[in-house]
């Protein structure tokens, strides 16, 4: 991988030969870190933060500082398209995501307009070069986006949701409309993380917080099908680098297969999945990511170890491991705790790669 | 089925020919329905409604008079355990349950007592008494208890949680103190289904919500280890009869053959998990329950028909299915919808048990 310092993040999703499993977790750039904090409260609104490409850079970077992570990703947030496609997103405090004109009427979605990344999401790319540039080579960056299921529940909702009662009901009583709103998003997404690519991104992920709220059926038909459309849409060779790509289902354990035979180089796995038989359920097809429960960094760091231990060994000997969280860390963590997650990765793993 | 007008739910549960697939419904006394929220205002609040055995007997009857189902369920909450345990519960609107003192040292749990269900729990048990009698051999009544697991969760985070830090912490730093209460549990959750047995219910449901919130090993030695040991504690012979156990984990789907061999008659399936797969993963073992996702009643009759008839399709042939939803009816639901569910049911299943 020219041009990088640290590529063993790559070269594992691509399942070339590394000396170690790489690490990096999600939310990596977070509450949890004190500096965080400091850059959020100056920028006033998470959103300020989102849309200035320098303060957004600042972010990314500073858990590098702290940790010997193997990848920085883009500190922006999962719902920049819906906001750039004009429906008006704030974050209110303690309250997660809120839409000001959440998808109501069959109109809502005939209008909507696929937005140009360098126009209104030109903020986001912005980042991406800057962060780039800043990371000179040090290790690689990634790019990601919602899935276009995980952001239709957001719009039709027009917000977090317990019982995604809207989104449901739209899904089972008008598909149609449904897949016309996911195509939308498909392109946007798909159009999204190319941009990402082209200002230099060198590994792109999709999180599809909310496809495993759906049945097998409805996940298949609504959310893994648009995901391997925005797969098959992807510039993932870029001077001469091939480009990996990952996907998140949170909740995915049961769809393992499917999933695998998607198009994409890398599945991350929720903590709930044993690691042991995911790979075994995916074979060599796909490198697998994950998948230590967020909450094991509650404990002290030597049950840390031991935990990270156990999904070291469930994967086993071999390249295509990337260690992570099985979702995002909780604010409320101690950051010595991800220092203790960090250190057994790099000590522990290089036994799995001899 | 001796004393059984229709017994239906009951050969089903234990794999005998039946003529039509039996249906109930999670919830089913509950807030969707007017006269439930009838009975509600005047118990004043929540608990008092559990706590008095005519108002309880009232709205457990309730759903039998609107529609077609096969079985009654104990209308009760999970919680009675631990706030027979001292913990003190409360609800309030909007917030759901609360406990004012939670366990948070290891005193705590040391201290805890085995309730007595004949004492501390006596108006859940006279509640079966006279359910069972008012019922009067209609159709059969469903006991329950929540899960041992699923009962520290709430003991220990003090009511609901979305991290659910502070129970895991004490799983991941000290597991033996919280297999210290897992066991006190267990027997307290087995006397308790016993006693609910030997007044008169005649199946019994042991519901681990929150068993889907660990990893896979932990699940086994946290959640369902515990519920192993539950159902091995039950008298599942009563006057004669036989008393069907059912196991219900919520995000177990990727558990179901550990859960199949765990001793209960059937499995709760959610509504993630595709049933035609775990038939043909739990194979002959168990009967199988669900699993409709309860979003699918927002949708309009023609479609909740459909859904209906692809559950009855997907399980197939014979006897070992108990229709339901895959969770708890939503409160803000239409109840005619209900009804297009239940005539669903009647209507398309007769032919899967010719």
């Amino acid at each position: 991988m020219q041009n990088l310092i640290n590529d063993t993040f790559i070269r594992t999703l691509l399942k070339q030969p590394v000396t170690r499993t790489p690490i990096w977790m999600m939310r990596q750039a977070g509450r949890y870190l004190p500096e965080y904090r400091r850059v959020r409260e100056k920028a006033g609104s998470f959103m300020n933060l989102c849309t200035s490409p320098e303060l957004a850079c600042e972010v990314t970077l500073q858990p590098l500082e702290r940790y010997r992570f193997d990848a920085a990703i883009l500190f922006s947030d999962i719902l920049t398209i819906p906001d750039a496609m004009g429906l008006g997103l704030t974050f209110t405090e303690g309250e997660g995501p809120k839409f000001d004109k959440p998808i109501t009427r069959a109109e809502d979605i005939h209008q909507l307009v696929i937005p140009d990344p360098e126009v209104e999401l030109r903020y986001v790319i912005d980042a991406v070069r800057l962060i780039r540039r800043e990371l000179n080579g040090r290790v690689p960056l990634i790019g990601f986006s919602g899935s276009p299921w995980t952001l239709a529940t957001y719009m039709v909702e027009g917000g977090s949701s317990k019982s995604f009662s809207k989104v449901k009901a739209l899904m089972y009583e008008q598909p149609q409309l449904m897949h016309e709103l996911l195509d939308k998003l498909t392109q946007s997404v798909a159009s999204y993380l190319n941009a990402q690519i082209a200002a230099g991104a060198q590994a792109v992920m999709v999180f599809d917080t909310w496809g495993g709220i759906l049945s097998t059926d409805d996940y298949l038909e609504f959310s893994l099908r648009y995901a391997q459309k925005v797969r098959a849409l992807l510039n993932t060779q870029q001077d001469g680098q091939q480009i990996p790509t990952i996907l998140f289902s949170k909740g995915g354990g049961l769809w393992l297969e499917e999933m695998a035979a998607s198009g994409y180089d890398a599945l991350g796995l929720d903590w709930q999945t044993d690691i042991h038989t995911a790979r075994q359920r995916v074979g060599a097809s796909v490198a697998l990511q994950g998948n230590l429960d967020p909450a094991v960094l509650y404990a002290k760091p030597e049950v840390i170890a031991e935990k990270v231990q156990n999904i070291l060994r469930g994967f086993g000997q071999g390249s295509g491991h990337v260690f992570n969280l099985g979702h995002g860390i909780m604010p409320d963590m101690n950051p010595e705790h991800v220092a203790a997650m960090v250190e057994a990765v790099h000590t522990f793993s290089p036994q799995y790669h001899l």
